[in-house]
């Protein structure tokens, strides 16, 4: 569990301090923005990891490996009822001097407000193939 | 817009329904349980489809293409504020007779309360992958 040094007063500021972090690759930052209880992460293709701590690993995996990725983001869609808030969007991923494909990624983020202060509890990332796969089983 | 027949209510009322609709293949049954305002669904592999409409006609594929999936559920974790439910779910879909693989599914639904009662707003949905594709891009 994380000590809290921040605190984040909407979903917008989680969201910007999440995506700063991944881009710059900072394991500091991205500690410092998710809920204490209930942490879940959906890495493309990966099961669902649970708990502050099996994410940040996972997270800490991910930032060694990135050089500095170029993010480009749109926000598909923004719901906020009270403590919960839920965003969905597209992350256009490339990485500069890097022969690996640009990736499409769509991400549901979900962010909660504990005692005024938001944090994120959900990132759900699947990548956008031009062909679907598996679409007859959904 | 689907005129209101159900009224759902809880997440798990609209869960149950969403999947037995799923299961059986009824059009009908699930034209009932989206938002009016605000639907979205991510198949696998998929963009955002954005609206009632849209993501009506993207099951309707679906449930045309199946024929009466077993799908086996794995609640991972639910969280619900006030007017908003989260729900994770591993699904294991799988056709009986078929020789096509079985599918494991990562999904995460919201469900929303509107003038008391509840329906699926968002169905994000990934295929789980032994191996991570994308993963130094997350």
């Amino acid at each position: 569990m994380t000590e809290r040094i921040f605190c984040f007063t909407s979903p917008d500021e989680v969201e910007a301090a999440f995506y700063t972090a991944f881009v710059t690759g900072n394991l500091g930052a991205m500690q410092a923005l998710w809920v204490n209880e209930g942490a879940l992460c959906v890495h493309p293709g990966s099961h669902a990891i649970i708990g502050q701590d099996a994410v940040l690993r996972s997270w800490k995996h991910i930032l060694t490996d990135s050089i500095n990725p170029d993010i480009r983001l749109r926000v598909v869609q923004r719901t906020r009822q009270d403590n919960l808030a839920v965003h969905v969007i597209e992350e256009h991923i490339s990485v500069k001097g890097s022969d690996q494909a640009d990736a499409l990624i769509l991400a549901t983020n979900i962010y909660r407000e504990d005692d005024g202060c938001w944090y994120l509890q959900e990132h759900h990332a699947s990548l956008i193939q031009s062909q679907h796969q598996g679409q007859t089983l959904q």
